[in-house]
């Protein structure tokens, strides 16, 4: 007892079966569904994204459209994507679009989302997909009277890694869960200019919370489901200036005592690690946790003593010439989005409205956690300005 | 630029210079300087602590005491102490004593400490010193009015990792500290029986934040020294039966944005690693972090990528075949109690009556901060139970 044979042993990324197959909602993609894509936006993470869309079975690129025409016209040429929109509208109208994949910044998500969805396209938008709750309602209701996928583009919950840590935890292996951490803080002054960079711009969704939070504060759901916490505490950093948060920490607590902390910013390089503990033991997703291809698994034996901890490494698929011929990828891991990407096609050919690895509940139970953040680190900041006013100023 | 050279590169534990010989506060112990230690409590820790002293040179353990005096007895010759005192009183005013280790249950720390101060011996009490600020207050002025010296035996501080550490971040070679993440829980309920433990016992000092909270939330002031934060917010669970504090989490938040979390609790095993985030890098702290023996450095490259990581192990020196033989230890790594005995020696000989590693300003802030938490925990729990007043109940 207390072994590997609690939960399924799998050697490689080939061999997990995603959450759509394996709850039999869809069928593997044959290559003669084909769905074909139309891109919203010319910038780095749509670069990655059609990239990996190449090696998608029936995946078929059909269009772009870019706010400068010739930015989409080089972006086509180099990618070899038979049509350039003249503008947003005439990409979500056209017939040989199935899906709008929208990788535009940040505040142009919903125009964009809803432009698709009212043309009666499907729909991917880049995490977050709002910029607040209030957006993200809009764009799933739209989704819905449309009777259209949606999917806010939590491409993490995607891998395999991630895929098979959801079995291990179905199998009771590391008992019931009682608590998680996640964290995801890098030094952006060192790669975005500041403060001329749209990651400290306010209007164009810029700030920690949007960039990088939405990523740790996604695995609190991953972690306890999609119950509500209980409490939700919050602090965080205001530049002055730009008017955008730098940072912040929140605590959620769930009934009887099940408790989750993340951190993050743009201030500094963190773990970036995720860890879900249960009452029997842990799994930790190594770094990059929102892109991860490692993690250990952490047990206890019954009695006392632990199991020798597993270490799982799932790298990605080899890399396709004709991929790096045209410029590989910017960010890292984004080959990764072929998981993404093949279990949108899987749930649209089988008729389903959402991916049962991110669904709409998750994404507004997110949203509503990050609006509970924004609120109360808005306040905090609008309160004097790191008064000591939680710790006694008595003299000692 | 950018590589080793920023910081001393340090082989073995051996070769880390403690804080207090570095500042040039102390000089090496010189074995004919004798201090006599009285022992106070027979229990576990105690053990483990008379173990460690046997190696610390100059240190003679002559007395010990406890509430039953047969244990008493029984550990005395065991560990082949001269004399056993009849009673705590009796102890203290023994003219072959100089310092008090005080190794007894939580809430009678206060009690024991006052007494052997009174009678004018320099004590060291287990972490935490005090059930509350208060009782740790009234210790820290009790010393200073006798000009006895007192630690509150934070023991990681002393641990040649942790003293490597600071000179680390003394050389900047993490850039400028922007955030520390610190956790300790395990599942208590494997080890102590539940609900008769005094771990659970409030009366006794029971409950998650007085016996492991502690070690994370003082990792706060050695990131950021002595510094109050701004903001510090809480949460946690109450055991409704017990009334005790099963687990918690915690976001201090220090000016400029800089930021801590920390999560402790009895109710599974976390990571138990301690991270500390610079600009420029990080250093993680390995579990058992409370106690560490392994850390790995991590920096960026000047420009962009990274150096490679460094990882340090210092382990414990041979146990000498004389502790084995009297039943080595309990706990993890409490070899490394010397290193802090060692320290008490070199500071009281020079005439100190702190260690520099952890000053009684640091045992305060700790305890402040703790009295925030403990504040806080039981106004949220006074609260109807996990009650989601801080996300919206408008139906999605």
């Amino acid at each position: 007892m207390g072994d590997t044979s609690l939960f399924p042993v799998i050697e490689s990324a080939q061999d997990v079966i995603p959450l759509d197959l394996r709850l039999g909602l869809t069928r593997p993609l044959d290559g003669n569904q084909i769905l074909r894509w139309g891109i919203c936006g010319a910038g780095r993470v749509c670069n990655d994204w059609v990239q990996s869309l190449k090696v998608v079975p029936g995946a078929r690129i059909t269009s772009v459209a870019a706010r400068d025409p010739n930015r989409a016209s080089k972006f086509a040429k180099l990618h070899g994507i038979p049509h350039v929109s003249n503008d947003y509208a005439e990409l979500m109208h056209r017939s040989d679009v199935d899906i709008i994949y929208i990788g535009t910044v940040q505040s142009e998500h919903l125009a964009h989302a809803l432009l698709a969805l009212e043309s009666g396209k499907h729909v991917l938008v880049e995490k977050p997909a709002g910029c607040n709750r209030d957006e993200l309602k809009t764009m799933i209701e739209t989704a819905k009277q449309h009777n259209r996928f949606f999917l806010e583009g939590v491409w993490t919950r995607f891998f395999p890694i991630v895929e098979y840590i959801r079995q291990i935890l179905e199998s009771n292996a590391i008992g019931s869960i009682v608590a998680m951490q996640s964290d995801f803080g890098f030094n952006s002054f060192e790669q975005e200019e500041y403060p001329s960079s749209p990651m400290y711009d306010k209007s164009l969704g810029g700030g920690a919370l949007l960039y990088v939070g939405v990523y740790p504060i996604s695995m609190i759901p991953f972690a306890f489901g999609n119950e509500k916490p209980c409490q939700v505490l919050a602090t965080g950093y205001f530049d002055q200036k730009l008017q955008v948060d730098m940072n912040g920490a929140i605590s959620a607590m769930y009934k009887d005592g099940r408790i989750a902390t993340v951190m993050y910013g743009l201030t500094g390089e963190t773990a970036e690690e995720t860890t879900v503990v249960g009452s029997k033991g842990r799994i930790v997703i190594h770094t990059p946790a929102h892109c991860p291809l490692r993690m250990t698994v952490f047990r206890k034996k019954d009695g006392r003593g632990n199991v020798e901890p597993q270490t799982y490494e799932f790298p990605l698929p080899a890399i396709p010439q004709s991929v790096n011929e045209t410029g590989g990828f910017v960010y890292p891991n984004s080959f990764g989005f072929q998981f993404e990407a093949a279990a949108v096609q899987r749930c649209i050919f089988a008729g389903l409205t959402e991916c049962p690895q991110y669904t709409t509940d998750d994404s507004l139970l997110v949203a509503e956690i990050m609006e509970s953040v924004r609120d109360q680190v808005t306040a905090r900041q609008e309160e004097e300005h790191c008064n000591p006013h939680y710790l006694s100023e008595v003299p000692l």
